[in-house]
């Protein structure tokens, strides 16, 4: 079977892809902090190169923000759009890491080889899966069997400010039979994954100002509001004791999870002591009555991500500050909507607030619904046997506890269907310090998409 | 009466003191943090020579920490000690200041010329009232009319780690009839004060671990414990909704204030409406069914002088953090014991620590009682004679809300009693950005220490 001889070409040059990775995550592409805008470019450059030594038409597409990639090659099969973002998260707290985030290295594991380094999961590793997988299925045989295009975006890790115009401007070039995402992890070790619902999200970040400025704590203290137990206060009453969040109206457009999915679920290798353990966690601590898994992937949440205010620094420093921060995000399922959510989540905090403390709100931050995917379409059986064969092991339809607006705004935008198929391990430390990709996730991530490929071929 | 020379020399002389004190206020001593500490040296060495001007036998002593300065000269009067701290609070935020912290300024104010920058007020600059007393009675008289020993800390705003074993080792050297400290502020501008009772402080500060590393808030949001959530609900329960500390046996030791001192305080001059107006309250924010007054003087507190934790740059981090942080301040009155009270708001904390979570506590905090001056000593009187006098205003006895430790060490070590006389204003931000020490302080300041000196020399 010719799959075999692109099989065996993407075994031998499992280096030079490692090293081709490399050369990519060395590149410090943040897009949240502006600072790191010209290697955001940076990035997008070295992917139009690197597209284009397989033969692809590529271009490098500035917006107001960081660039797109899009690129375009032609096959017999379906047109597939296939979507990866190059940005990666922050690093900090950089002194966590135990080697430096972008000097990407090849480390021995008790888990196997890993390559060790900010975005070699998410998404610079899983987004080379495809493309490496491309570049040697043309090698073999001189073209692919599909017609596909190329997206990959330099935004997603921070709200993907530029994605919606470029989609309405571009939608005509960019329009497919289905879109391809790799950015998705697996249920459980050696288990393929194709991901049917994701949750949604809504950002928020708002600043109580106290006093009009910082306060010595012995002049003050006592007649003094502070805003830092002003945030304490309102932080603890966004869940009651049971875990449920305690805004008004939160739950609306929740749907209990059907009995035959629950069925699926506790069927497809899910292993609940590795996920809890992992973090150090003896229990979940999400809403009581609701499993681990079904807090991850089917219930809604509001997190906190970041809160401050006062001394941080070395010692004691007796003040009463002027402001105190926070930076909270819901993860969404269903019908929730993200605008309605956002003026609740705001009144509740509003209704909180103590006479002499005013809040100030961040104007520029995103929402986006659940999603389900259409996993009725045969592409959905056809990689689900693609990944079965390479994985030796039936592939799941899984839910998914994180984000990825995309694939909405590709159903609205585009019309066009999703399949998310991903090999990132829950142990990979994507967002944290220490991030890794195994080395096993991206070899056979690699076949899989070049099984995938030749079964959309039909 | 020769007072009067001494009061003109005072006067001619007042720019040359105040470019002095600018020359103290250009070293960045801030004793908090290590990477000061050469310059903690550098403004210990400056009082030296300085003292040494004025003919005072004065040394720089070492210390495990930063440096004391002790001085001598003789007089035909009692012995005073006088004490003071030339180490100065941390500067951040750094970007509230108008212009740079070390590079001290007259500016013309609405409440007429100030000295701006930091330790202008808190303690430098009430420091140097003293010294510059000293400098003009004996260029005018050749000789003080006390025996003054000047005894000059480095670490007041980093809790005094040296202090107590300085004291016991230098006991004999610093035994005088009366303490005079220079580090407290006027009940309202132009009331002359003197200190009379000062709250005392506990510091605290711990780290509350949750998961062991940080994690992807759609990965773990749900089934993770977020050390943010759980450090607000901790603080939010330090108070209950009356404004009242709610750590069991917190109010142990605290006495009501007899309706004799309530009286007096009532007419001593505090303007209520401009304390609280000055950082924008309406109302008092403490407990409930005290006065403002009260609330600040002679009710204790516990206060939160930073927290923080997970991600505070730029845009947005879907993380949920390892650790959320907390530093915390107690204020003490009456009896309160401070061990007890560590223990007793430890115990609070940590029984509301949720399963999963770990708390880490500082070890290096240190606390002192509150403090109440013997005010039947006949220097009271002669002091409070001497500051009506320079300030054509009865002078008053007053509460403080701050925290002096060192009276309480003089108290058990030296056996001294102490006198806080102090020229500081309610608006002057110590500890604040744009710490400012009015020039009418300042002068009139150093007019009244002469005076006293003429009053306690009989």
């Amino acid at each position: 079977m010719p799959i075999d001889a692109v099989l065996s070409q993407i075994d031998d040059q499992l280096p030079t892809a490692i090293d081709r990775l490399m050369e990519l995550l060395r590149i410090p592409s943040i897009s949240t902090d502006p600072a790191y805008a010209d290697q955001c470019q940076a990035a997008a450059d070295w992917l139009v190169n690197d597209l284009q030594s397989i033969g692809i038409q590529a271009e490098k597409r500035l917006t107001p923000g960081h660039p797109m990639v899009v690129g375009h090659i032609d096959g017999p099969g379906p047109h597939l759009l296939f979507y990866g973002h190059y940005d990666v998260q922050p690093v900090d707290p950089l002194d966590l890491w135990h080697s430096d985030p972008f000097a990407p290295e090849l480390q021995e594991t008790d888990g196997g080889q890993v390559i060790r380094g900010r975005g070699s999961s998410d998404d610079k590793g899983q987004l080379m899966t495809f493309v490496e997988a491309c570049r040697a299925y043309k090698e073999v045989n001189g073209a692919l069997p599909c017609k596909i295009t190329f997206f990959f975006e330099g935004e997603e890790e921070s709200g993907s400010p530029s994605l919606i115009p470029f989609l309405e401007e571009n939608a005509a070039e960019l329009s497919a039979d289905i879109a391809l995402v790799c950015d998705t992890s697996m249920v459980a070790p050696g288990v393929p994954s194709i991901a049917s619902q994701l949750r949604g999200m809504l950002k928020d970040e708002f600043t109580i100002h106290g006093p009009r400025i910082d306060l010595h704590s012995g002049h003050y203290g006592g007649p003094a509001l502070n805003p830092l137990k002003e945030l304490s206060h309102i932080i603890a009453s966004f869940h009651d004791d049971q875990g449920r969040v305690a805004v008004d109206g939160f739950y609306e457009g929740v749907h209990e999870v059907s009995d035959e999915l629950l069925r699926q679920w506790e069927s497809c290798g899910f292993d609940e002591d590795a996920y809890l353990s992992l973090p150090g966690f003896t229990r979940p601590h999400g809403e009581a009555g609701y499993s681990t898994l079904v807090q991850q992937w089917a219930r809604p949440t509001l997190e906190i991500n970041g809160m401050w205010g006062g001394y941080q620094g070395v010692g004691s420093k007796t003040v009463i500050p002027a402001e105190a921060h926070c930076k909270l995000t819901c993860r969404l399922v269903g019908d929730m909507d993200p605008d309605v959510l956002r003026e609740r989540v705001r009144k509740h905090v509003e209704d909180r607030l103590s006479p002499d403390a005013r809040i100030e709100w961040d104007q520029d931050l995103e929402g986006s619904p659940a999603s389900v995917m259409n996993t009725d379409r045969p592409e959905f059986e056809l990689a689900r046997q693609a990944l079965s064969d390479e994985w030796n092991r039936e592939a799941v339809f899984s839910g998914m506890g994180g984000s990825i607006p995309v694939t909405r705004f590709f159903t609205d935008i585009l019309g066009l269907d999703s399949m998310l198929i991903g090999f990132a391990q829950e142990d990979d430390a994507i967002h944290s310090p220490n991030e890794k990709y195994n080395v096993e996730s991206f070899h056979k991530g690699i076949r899989s998409w070049a099984r995938v490929l030749e079964k959309l071929a039909g």
